[in-house]
């Protein structure tokens, strides 16, 4: 069995980072994250149910490479990625001492990376950053790029910064405790990266189909990998998310508006981003941007992982307030992920109105491509 | 009388940006930012002093540029510099529909810069910031550079970020307005300039003596504007501090102390600095570093534009306490700055202790080199 840990390289300048994808490899972080950062202090972040499995786990690790470790939980959910933990965190830190060579270590999904990382990157002006990841979901998405941030009461993400992590250190057996819906939903974005990016690498994921929901090294290693790639290679060509590394939003635009219409609650992240991508593949095909059976290609692959992929039943006049209040929107136009084929997208800044048009319902639009 | 504007330009690659000095220049503002920043919608963030003067100007020509000024205030003083006021304005950004193509225009002095830079450097993880600095100290230190942020009840700047402004647009006649004292405590800045990099330049402030303290656009100008290029080359050399940068810490290490000690009332940055850099001069020449004479070359500039020279009577333990709150701390050695000879300065990394030894009260200390 091939479970040997694999390396993708996030290249951008100095602040270039690997993520490193193991089996079983949450005992030897310690030394990385010592060679990667020179840091002797730690503020392991984490939340109750990651830290109960996980947390004295990579501490021992840490430890064991000479660091100091001091752990810090925040409660579990969305609703803890806000300012009050953030200044809660800052005080922590302080008491313990932590100064400009010390480290913040986000273990858990992407809340835990976004609140530490914002923290990491805004404590006395941005200290070291290294990411744990424990969902799929923040592994092949979360972790990478170095977006972090919290919400506020108006809005998710609206307050952040672009702090790199100086490693990402995945242990995909971790996986194994995480329920079958969050690695589903973590897949939404994998299937994301090959609809954007690499349509051989779509054409496998429709191989594997369901398999990939089982937590086996074997596939996950290398389909993680490829993902992983994929962002890394969008990230380091444009990390300011000026231009191309808003291809990254395939599916987002709706998923957002969608999740902001539920209050984030009963749809998952990578569920509304299902919905949203087979939205707006339908729709690049009926602009005329994609050819015709796209839709239902991704249609089918996200189906066969159990991701829901109708949009809500909300009307129409609720979305376009929600994608108004979008904050990629710049003006009157938001940009908009459309696809050109599995494997080729391209954004096209469209007034929410005709991203959402009126003379079909979306969510029961009748097939105007397809087979 | 010459009182062109004079352009010093900070060179950080694709963060690169000009500091335009001049006189009676608040009306050309708004070209100079609608060029440099493309924004179609700037807030405007000032206290209410500084607002009342100079707002409507700034805003009257930002406004004939093209761009869309939504104003805000916060309480004059430094107690403004926190996570609530930031928590604030954020809010208020969304309220005014602030976009990630928008703009935060600081309007005032360090307080203002800090705190609205911190806002442009994390709101929808950041927008363009510009200065338009009305102290003598921001228009020659705190808005170049790009260090953004706010206090904790726990000390001051423990929370930033770095953020370039994309012009810093200095009106020096606005100084006129600003008292004799904040003027002298910017100069505090502009002789540190000149003691760690520039030997002649402190020769020519040492000719000029208090007419420095007079709104002299002959005078101010020039000098202003070397101030700026010193601190530019520093900055433009080593952004994120991680050397060369801790050169313009010189004074700081005491100044830090003593302000803390005084609970941030009664003495002004400058002021702080002026005794600390006498006092860091002083131990350049203790320790053999520095020739006899250097501190009292200081000491004799300073008080000839009537800044304090001598450290505030506290006991040696205090000050050793309220050192290593200090968030230069790294494990228990500080950057201390100490002088070679008038221009030249090094870091030198020293516990506490031996920063203040405890041999001799220092503030008392009799004079062991000198003339």
């Amino acid at each position: 069995m091939n479970s040997a840990p694999r390396t993708v390289q996030v290249a951008l300048g100095e602040r270039s980072y690997p993520i490193v994808l193991g089996w079983e490899t949450l005992d030897a972080a310690g030394e990385a994250v010592a060679r990667a950062t020179k840091a002797t202090r730690a503020a392991l972040v984490t939340v109750p149910p990651v830290g109960r499995r996980y947390a004295a786990r990579l501490a021992r690790s840490l430890r064991a490479a000479g660091l100091r470790v001091h752990r810090f939980e925040v409660p579990d959910g969305d609703a803890s990625k806000n300012l009050r933990q953030v200044a809660r965190l800052y005080d922590a830190l302080l008491d313990a001492g932590l100064d400009r060579g010390s480290l913040v270590i986000a273990l858990g999904g992407g809340m835990v990376g976004d609140l530490a990382g914002f923290v990491a990157a805004t404590y006395l002006r941005g200290i070291s950053f290294v990411q744990v990841p424990t969902t799929l979901l923040a592994m092949v998405d979360a972790s990478i790029g170095g977006k972090v941030g919290v919400n506020l009461a108006r809005g998710k993400n609206l307050v952040g910064a672009f702090h790199q992590p100086r490693l990402v250190w995945a242990d995909v057996a971790t996986l194994r405790t995480l329920p079958r819906r969050q690695r589903a939903a973590g897949l939404a974005e994998v299937v994301k990266a090959g609809a954007i990016w690499d349509g051989p690498f779509f054409e496998r994921l429709e191989a594997w189909g369901p398999r990939l929901l089982e937590v086996d090294p074997e596939v996950l290693l290398p389909v993680l990998e490829r993902a992983c790639a994929i962002k890394a290679e969008v990230v380091g060509r444009d990390e300011r998310e000026s231009g191309l590394r808003m291809l990254l939003n395939f599916g987002h635009t709706l998923a957002h508006a969608s999740e902001a219409l539920k209050g984030y609650r009963g749809l998952l992240h990578g569920e509304a981003v299902a919905v949203g991508m087979v939205f707006a593949a339908r729709r690049s095909e009926d602009l005329g941007l994609a050819p015709a059976g796209t839709a239902e290609r991704l249609e089918a692959l996200l189906a066969a992982l159990g991701l829901p992929t109708r949009p809500s039943d909300f009307p129409r006049r609720a979305y376009l307030g929600a994608l108004t209040v979008d904050k990629k929107r710049r003006d009157a136009h938001i940009h908009f992920v459309v696809l050109r084929g599995i494997g080729r997208a391209e954004t096209l800044p469209l007034p929410a109105a005709e991203i959402l048009p009126p003379a079909r319902r979306h969510g029961r639009a009748s097939r105007t491509g397809g087979t």
